[in-house]
């Protein structure tokens, strides 16, 4: 299956390491038509792969779909460490599937759009694993909503952001929800209410990406590099501290660092919290259980 | 009329289409002294001139009365679609008269100043349509915030942003209300405490700017390309996605998601909504209507 | 005294004009064992130095304790006007002690350590007086909390910054209270899942500092020409922009202007927020009673 994924993924680099590539079986129907995402997962890391190139990756509300089942299936496997999310052919994402949001549709139906798209979004903070954003392309409207939901960032120099929603008279405004929270309030009305892009380069400067590399080789060996850095982690460990991030961010000061307190001192009285520790100050490699279960003290 | 305001903005570049300028009546007694501000519109965009260049663009309170009336006569128009506010001379502002703030004046005055002040900053932010600045100079105090309030900023290279305010004995408490929302915690201290300037490309670095420009003419070109964006637009879709950015900002990310998604619903909803889409879709230019109504579903 | 300090602090550059050094006397016993932190004072200025290069400044409970011994006393003194904190030796701080964050201690004690640490972060954003990072190396995971805490932050290009508890099973929860209110999203959570460094320079991009230098001499120079402009300024202006930037900051933007708003008013009712705005107008430099009355209207 290696040999038939490889040359469906095109120019995503794949290593012979990305073998148990499954495509979301709900949308896939064999023989007939590409699956909208590919799921592969090897040694903890999750890539998904926008498999939609011809409709310029569109988060139609099968993909989205698609998008939701790749995420939460297995998300609480100790299995699972991080999730990539990358994107075949030269479009990242060009966001909603205008089709989907014609009047014909009607009021319900694009209720539903934005509704499921705003679910994947904060899905994607809300899980226990870390997502990263690997992007080579351009990302416009939800498909720039996309890349500033995810917890990283990382792009090659080519790649371009926009949220060009207001030149086909439908303002990004649930794009403006994660973008407002991504970058300064100046550059993101400036994206808004001109429609036009901003290169890599002054994606990373506003914050909107936490990396950029020169290419595609750089981009997948700075990607893969950063993900295995996480898989070295204990996975509960992880996991409290992203929820801890997400908590406290929301909160007023004290009640930040009360909260991320308490979550310090519980962090400590797991098994990889103590044996970290010890590790540490034996001089030796911790040997992670992974297990979510207090130490006993 | 169009001569003697080409001569009265002296270094502002004005092409032969800016005539239908508008002098703030109610503060410029004809033959005796010139009008605080200038207000010309043409083609929707509206351009407000600080024009008091020797009392370096002050922000008394006739000039924020000034500045107030020029935003909000005909802001519901249709005609108006975007807003610039530049200024004459070397300073684009200097902040708050130091004159109306002596003890000679009294508290309930000192109230009033600060009052009208906080009102035309929150009002630009509330306006239906986008309100750029365009700076070429100096803006301290007031008048950097006056910067940071706007909803886009570009600025000269040479042009310097300060909160001096301690210098005096007058910490620029107000001004760090749209500095600290503007640019990182630590920039906005640094330049709160030490009152010291910084460039224009630190402006830009640290998101005070949206844009930095070499010249003054190459500020002219790009305010007027970004105006001309905005022009292009529907007046109601960009009217609901500024009201819904604001709006949403103040917002958990939850609560924001549920406040955008209902705006793109409406959005949707509306006759130029439904243009943009079917437009796109036929590959045609879209005709908008810049009706508020919704369109028949 | 001087000579014996000039020699202790090693590469702390120190002028003739620092000899009032006063170790913090609780930790230090003498001829037996160096000070945690040295303090000295002098024009109003007070240096704050780590002092256990040897342990990489770890903020262990009684270095915490000599930290916020040496930030509170006196703090509400005339004689105080700014607080620098910088460290000897080429780290800055390597945040807590993990030998206080084992099992042998307990939970109990751990929660006391998490406590003490959010205390001084904390209360060197609510003291009256600006207080500045000046970093020569490396600032991790707490100690990377501790220049994120304080009010401007100054480092040398060699310096690093980094959230690395994911290495030893303790995720930096509490350093990103301070880090992801201090830098872009993205950027914080790539180095709390990551734990890499970050260069001083990209520290700057994004908000974690508020000026990077060449060199250790340069360091010196741009702390104490910035700590001597908040010296040149009168106390209680600075004390309570400080306090209302601090209170706006938290509050919604209309909120914060009737905050700010009434702080100005306030402010301008000092005896030195009147003798600032008389001096600028009278054209002579200010003479500041830094007396907390209000003047006589």
């Amino acid at each position: 299956m290696a040999q038939s994924l490889s040359c469906r993924v095109g120019r995503v680099v794949l290593t012979g390491r990305w073998v148990s590539c499954v495509a979301s079986r709900s949308l896939c129907t064999a023989g007939q038509q590409e699956p909208l995402t590919l799921k592969e997962q090897h040694d903890g890391i999750r890539r998904i792969i926008l498999n939609n190139p011809k409709k310029r990756n569109a988060l139609s509300l099968a993909m989205l779909a698609s998008l939701r089942e790749n995420i939460v299936t297995g998300v609480d496997s100790d299995d699972l460490r991080v999730i990539i999310i990358s994107a075949r052919g030269p479009v990242f994402s060009s966001g909603h599937d205008l089709k989907e949001l014609t009047s014909t549709q009607g009021r319900e139906y694009h209720t539903k759009v934005f509704g499921a798209c705003s679910e994947v979004m904060t899905l994607i903070q809300d899980i226990p694993v870390p997502v990263i954003a690997m992007v080579n392309g351009v990302a416009t409207a939800a498909g720039c909503q996309l890349v500033a939901s995810c917890d990283i960032a990382v792009a090659t120099e080519k790649s371009t952001f926009a949220t060009p929603g207001i030149n086909v008279g439908l303002f990004c405004s649930t794009p403006g929800v994660a973008l407002g929270r991504a970058v300064p309030r100046k550059v993101a009305m400036e994206m808004l209410f001109t429609g036009q892009p901003i290169s890599a380069h002054d994606a990373l400067r506003h914050g909107l990406l936490s990396r950029v590399v020169a290419d595609e080789a750089s981009l997948e060996e700075a990607v893969v590099a950063m993900a295995g850095r996480v898989c070295q982690a204990s996975r509960p460990v992880v996991a409290m501290g992203k929820a801890a991030f997400q908590r406290q961010m929301a909160q007023g000061r004290d009640a930040a660092y009360a909260t991320a307190s308490r979550v310090m001192v519980d962090n400590l009285a797991l098994r990889d919290g103590q044996e970290g520790i010890r590790a540490f100050l034996e001089k030796r490699k911790p040997a992670w259980t992974n297990s979510t279960e207090k130490a006993h003290e």
